[in-house]
């Protein structure tokens, strides 16, 4: 019994004996107006944080009178929202295209050039890679060659893609990576030769002799990409990103990354289906962890509607006897859609065309009729014939990105007629219906900004401003409902409502810090805004000073 | 031409126009006695070490002379070595191993608990693991009981295997966790009870209940047991170990924290043999980093020699009839092979018994007759028929344990008889026959110190000093051969010799600096040293002060 006791002393008496009253805090954020986000959206002066989650949230006086903060930030006024979700988009895919010089919407070719130096600069890349040039918007609207190119990088191989993908100007160090030489054969393309000199202009299947010279990713490059596409979404308040699906590989690293404290970011990361993935996953618990969530599986119902793939009960307004298509049969469709109802994940399917879009809904209607709370998700849920509205539930959640209806509505008519028009992009109909919506951006096929979200949902314009009166505004949304889907509605989404989306005692710290109000700022202010300082876990990883 | 001009200019000037004439270095080692282990076993007094290679070798005056460095460390006088590989060992298994309390060796119940405390206070677990445990060795030679554990730990589950693993000992946490009651039936067991109470007492199959109540193993967890695992190893100068079969799940994690900067050791991994991991990496080119090295197979050919596992050509002598086995036919040995050497991997078998170690020569032997430089390793390599030696060459290289020949030392030759044993632990012999030894330790079978190994290929005792004049000394090696099986040869060993295994410019700056000088220090100080100081490319991961 000596020996118990000994050892019970010896391990310590670990409470403090402090006699301050106040209890203890890592950060007090005091003079902001908070948009707590909570069930009646009320507002609040102050948060109190420690341990990366949110203890308290009041009045600047009650908080300072009740904790002793480690660090106190006085807001000075400025508007504080919880950390932004974005419900879709493709954070990895972000970060690798920002392992590219994006020459899209470049004036001339010396601005090409530049761009790509100040790439260089930045990345010092073993190869560099390039996208998006088009000779139709210089003042010379011939192919470039490859001289200025040869001078500035004589070592390093540089390709830059023309915008449609049929024709890439390469060095000369990347003609020699992919052994090309004025006397290659070019089958099914072209290599250009001018006065027996290669001019390093590829077009069509010779672009693959240089595409094959360029390094495999390795885990450094794919660690770069996660890390850039993370800088880049703090800039905008966003601390949590749905990742529209992803391979085990990259949701293994991420994991890793994250838990190593290399990343920051929270993923909700969808499975891609395929049937690798399927088989690793779907028989174990979902991977759960603070930063990541694997509860989901990404499927394709169809193509996208500017391509004319989108798969619509009746034939495109602009293509005769155009119907689109699924892109897999019903039966497999409802084979996979099986499965997962038999797993504990949730099924994400994107799906543009009412055809799609009624067979998905019929499809989880019927699987989860009597499945308890599953929250599948159809993503986009972009033209919905009007009788196919009322699937749409808290259990069947549309899940959606305004900046596509802004983006499409110049040709959207086109494709659908007036009459079909209507339940596109419907947003407000779809909150009325399901009582939830969940935003988010699609980026990169759209920029990464959530105010071009919050925007477009609520204004309904694009930014020139265009359409007076904004597009279908009987389908905008409110500022507090777009708030709303872009933060606790898409938490909800993700079974994330306990521990996000809200400024509520018990949740992660994640907030943004902005200069303006998101809620009563001049509308024409909103597609510029920025986050002033983003927090994860009561800890700043952004701040625009 | 201008705006060319402009641009070239804008790229800036990046050289350097200092006119000191001595070159760069990041570091500078002066005053060593540096073994550099090059082809002539050259000494030196000092490296110059620039963006984590040796730059150059020399002496202090020339190195001086020549070169104007950011740090230099005087080194007194003291011992450098390149940095140790271990050619064999379970670095992943180590790590885990080290998430449990050790309680082998434990001299009283009193020692257990307080091993246990300070476990906790170090790791703060959820669920406290311990093993080794073993009331034969105690004063009162009877089960413990939980109180004390459960005095100490009222809501850690804390859970304690028996050295057999036939019983355990559960604190009512786990317990609770476990949701055992004085009335849970123990079938194929026992649940301890007295008066009516548990004691904590589990034998056989009641253990499992507490087992499956432990929580899974995270990345967090695996994070830990890898950097746990890598903290161990820097005490002893290793920076390179090889680890004896991972699956592609702990091999990505190891390269996403190499890559992210969260894990310094090097390794070099071999593929479990599974259809999953064969699959996926058989058909890619091998992974290779600065940090990992991913292109062998691990085969287990046969089991142990101590459980009579070892498949033997002729019957134990210790047990009648019995020749141990082979874990898979012969057939299917060679299928394996067969896939391997149509691949760019190597192979990496387990070969314990004389039976084992010929098929997998043969084997070998007609798969590289013509298939060039391969380099397949034997892994122990351990009980040799005369007549299969000859198989052993810079193509069939032989992986060896020293510590294995001084823990087997004392049954050895009750499994073997004396003939047999002359051909086990034969290192000497397997060495002059192949031109090439690798040496290891097997960690966490045997313990982690390099200089262990060194002793026990050397002078051939164990740490008892047993037996006079050493086991079997002829096949002791000498200290040059055992520190070459530890660096050189274990790098050509792994097809790393131009980057590892000793110290000339180029190669990876990884070294020890030792107190004291392994060449020449009394053999009775050989088995407790350690590192004085690690290097791992240039930057110190380990200092004794």
């Amino acid at each position: 019994m000596k020996k118990l006791l000994f050892l019970i002393l010896s391990i310590g008496v670990f409470f403090s004996c402090d006699n301050n009253s106040k209890e203890a805090a890592d950060l007090l954020v005091i003079n902001a107006k908070i948009y707590t986000v909570d069930e009646e959206f009320s507002t609040a002066e102050a948060v109190a944080i420690k341990d990366g989650k949110f203890l308290a949230v009041g009045t600047s006086e009650e908080l300072q009178e009740k904790y002793d903060a480690t660090e106190v930030v006085d807001a000075a006024g400025k508007t504080i929202l919880p950390g932004l979700i974005d419900a879709h988009a493709h954070f990895y895919g972000q970060g690798m295209n920002l392992q590219a010089v994006d020459l899209t919407e470049t004036k001339s070719f010396e601005e090409v050039v530049s761009r790509i130096v100040e790439f260089q600069k930045q990345k010092n890349s073993e190869f560099i890679i390039g996208r998006g040039w088009d000779q139709n918007d210089w003042e010379v609207k011939e192919f470039p060659v490859k001289d200025t190119l040869d001078a500035l990088f004589p070592d390093t191989p540089v390709a830059i893609t023309r915008i449609d993908g049929h024709a890439l100007l390469a060095n000369q160090a990347a003609l020699d990576a992919a052994g090309i030489t004025p006397n290659t054969p070019a089958e099914g393309g072209e290599i250009e030769v001018k006065d027996g000199k290669l001019t390093g202009i590829l077009v069509d299947n010779p672009m693959a002799l240089v595409e094959n010279a360029v390094p495999a990713t390795s885990t450094k490059d794919q660690i770069t990409a996660l890390l850039d596409a993370q800088k880049e979404v703090f800039q905008y308040g966003l601390t949590t990103i749905n990742d529209a699906g992803l391979d085990r590989q990259v949701i293994q690293l991420i994991d890793s990354l994250q838990q190593a404290g290399a990343l920051d970011v929270r993923i909700y990361a969808m499975i891609s289906n395929t049937k690798d993935n399927l088989d690793y996953f779907l028989d174990k618990e979902p991977l759960k962890t603070d930063k990541l969530n694997v509860r989901s599986v990404k499927f394709y119902a169809d193509g996208a509607l500017g391509s004319r793939g989108a798969a619509l009960k009746q034939p495109y307004s602009d293509k005769h006897d155009h119907f689109g298509a699924l892109l897999s049969s019903v039966a497999e469709f409802k084979e996979t859609a099986a499965r997962i109802a038999a797993s504990p994940y949730q099924m994400n399917t994107h799906a543009i065309g009412d055809s799609a879009n009624v067979v998905v809904l019929k499809t989880y209607d019927s699987l989860l009729a009597d499945a308890g709370d599953r929250r599948w998700k159809v993503e986009h849920s972009q033209v919905i014939d009007e009788e196919d509205f009322k699937y749409f539930s808290k259990n069947i959640i549309p899940s959606v990105q305004p900046t596509h209806a802004t983006s499409d509505m110049y040709w959207a008519q086109d494709r659908l007629g007036p009459e079909r028009e209507k339940g596109a992009y419907a947003y407000k109909q779809l909150l009325d219906q399901a009582g939830i919506i969940a935003l988010g951006t699609d980026f990169p096929v759209e920029k990464v900004s959530p105010f071009l979200t919050f925007y477009a949902a609520v204004i309904r314009k694009d930014t020139k401003d265009y359409p007076e009166g904004g597009y279908m505004p009987e389908q905008a949304l409110s500022r507090e409902e777009a708030l709303r889907g872009m933060t606790i509605w898409a938490a909800y989404s993700n079974f994330e409502e306990d521990e996000k989306g809200s400024i509520e005692p018990g949740k992660f710290a994640d907030f943004v810090i902005l200069d303006k109000d998101l809620m009563e700022v001049p509308e024409a202010e909103i597609p510029e805004m920025k986050a002033n300082a983003t927090y994860l876990g009561g800890k700043k990883v952004f701040s625009a000073q």
